[in-house]
């Protein structure tokens, strides 16, 4: 596609590198940009330059934040015993949606993919290791929060051999049928976990 | 939704302003942006508020260009007795693009539409009716290249009675079946268009 502007090519260009956007779209979000108050763009980019500028991840957990520590680390309310293991902060933000879990986080930075020139040094598990490791640590159990994928699967894996000489309870969230959701439409491997990972009723 | 930072809910609140993206899009973008390099996000912002600040647009035609007239009015190969009336930029390069066109262009800015409080004194069309009327008008034709939406055909008909006095001829793209359609997919509408619009064949 030719462009009618230098400028609109090189945004385009830009728009177009994030996930999903192909430039198609991102003409459609420049014309956008250029038809609406100018400064609608500048409060768009400002916003996005203080957040690269100051973003912060928490020392202990990995985990966004605006300061050293993250909130829900730096809460006496949170249970300290727990440690939830998850690939992104937008793993943290659902489970925390949820409202059913009080205890911490720690935040991989993604799962191993060799695919994807992943390995287990580029992620923060050496991290959680030193933190289950660390002569006060309080953590008694390890939730592993990954995707049910094959890289997901591949670091929990990893992840369990790593701890296994560890005096720390290891577990996975449950697999099964979605609430709400119908039996026939669920996919025969999503039903077969739920029929072996079934519990007590009442 | 809780964030666990500031500049994250302020970025996702800026970006989420953007058409056809949602607060869950949004967050997916800024956590990109996050995970990639710094100098990503600065490209990304510097592009877009050069093009905001640098961008202009054609004095006779309104298209977006570099400079004070853009290259398609300053072309001496173009054929300055036939100007296409479009609403937006991205029509332009459209049309461009099937290099099926060597006249001039005249963009809108838009289309008459009350609900959106777009009256015609919003759009470019007393720009349009004085380009016509001036003293060394070349132009002979008058082609309206609209979309065939209400909004769209108010806008021909508004044009089409400002001009009706002036000595131009004025004509509309044809619609139709899309080349490579089936007849049985085509709605009863345009079936029907392209049965009245029929041209001889050969």
């Amino acid at each position: 596609m030719e462009y009618p502007s230098k400028l609109i090519e090189d945004a385009v260009n830009q728009v177009s590198k994030l996930p999903g956007i192909g430039k198609k779209t991102a003409l459609r979000l420049v014309l956008h940009l250029i038809k609406d108050k100018a400064e609608g763009t500048f409060q768009l980019t400002d916003a996005l330059n203080k957040l690269r500028a100051g973003i912060r991840f928490c020392l202990h957990c990995h985990n966004i934040t605006d300061s050293e520590v993250c909130s829900i680390c730096a809460s006496h309310r949170r249970d300290k015993s727990l440690v939830c293991v998850v690939e992104d902060a937008n793993d943290v933000m659902a489970i925390e949606n949820t409202a059913q879990y009080n205890g911490l986080y720690h935040v991989l930075g993604g799962v191993i993919s060799p695919i994807n020139g992943v390995g287990p040094a580029e992620l923060k598990i050496e991290s959680l290791v030193n933190r289950l490791n660390h002569g006060q640590s309080e953590i008694k159990e390890l939730i592993l929060a990954l995707s049910p994928t094959m890289e997901g699967d591949t670091t929990a894996f990893y992840i369990h051999r790593r701890i296994k000489d560890l005096s720390v309870k290891v577990s996975v969230i449950a697999r099964g049928v979605p609430v709400g959701g119908d039996l026939e439409y669920a996919d025969e491997i999503t039903l077969g976990r739920s029929i072996l990972g079934r519990i007590l009723f009442g």
